[in-house]
């Protein structure tokens, strides 16, 4: 088992929206994720998940309310509930959710990415 | 659902080697420890474990190797692997691990803090 930097994760990849696991936690995993623009609309019904921002800001969209995230903040989506993240500007991001997640949950689409990419 | 400030969360408290959960993510805990000194040999006989320096270095003692980790690194410590966290000097560390872990593990002792303090 090797130590993980984030940052040097981080360098090693610059596309958005395409989260890659950097470890496992049990059937947890971390994956670290760029975002920038607008995400889809979407929910997972299965599990909760964890948003950390490790650099720059970001905001989740809710259908009642709109929480802004920035660095050293976190999240915990609710299992099930309705989210579109967004980030004017690129943001960093460290998800924690159970392996095998799809980064769209139930809205299957063109921003659907690779669930099971280490880096 | 409030977001969580890690650094805000830290200003809470002072003492060391008493982790305080900051977050649940389905039956997952997020717990803030700010540790200092030795900590005891120990393992977790059911449960991978995850360190996150947020602030600071420490390191983790195994049986054949020692592990530095610095501001930004993380680390899985697997189930049943004996260690021995450490740190000179304090160093501030975001766990994540199963609900109702104990934070001595099998080694129970002057140590062993409760586990279920929020903060």
């Amino acid at each position: 088992m090797e130590k993980i930097n984030l940052k040097d994760k981080l360098a090693k990849f610059s596309e958005h929206w395409t989260p890659k696991i950097i470890a496992e936690m049990n059937d947890y995993q971390f994956k670290l994720v760029k975002i920038k623009g607008e995400f889809v609309w979407h929910n997972h019904s299965d599990t909760d998940e964890v948003f950390i921002v490790i650099e720059g800001s970001m905001k989740i969209e809710f259908k009642d309310e709109i929480v802004e995230l920035n660095e050293g903040e976190m999240y915990v989506v609710p299992k099930g509930v309705e989210h579109k993240p967004f980030a004017e500007d690129e943001c960093k991001v460290l998800l924690v959710e159970p392996r095998g997640i799809v980064n769209t949950g139930d809205a299957e689409g063109e921003l659907t990415a690779a669930n099971d990419v280490w880096i």
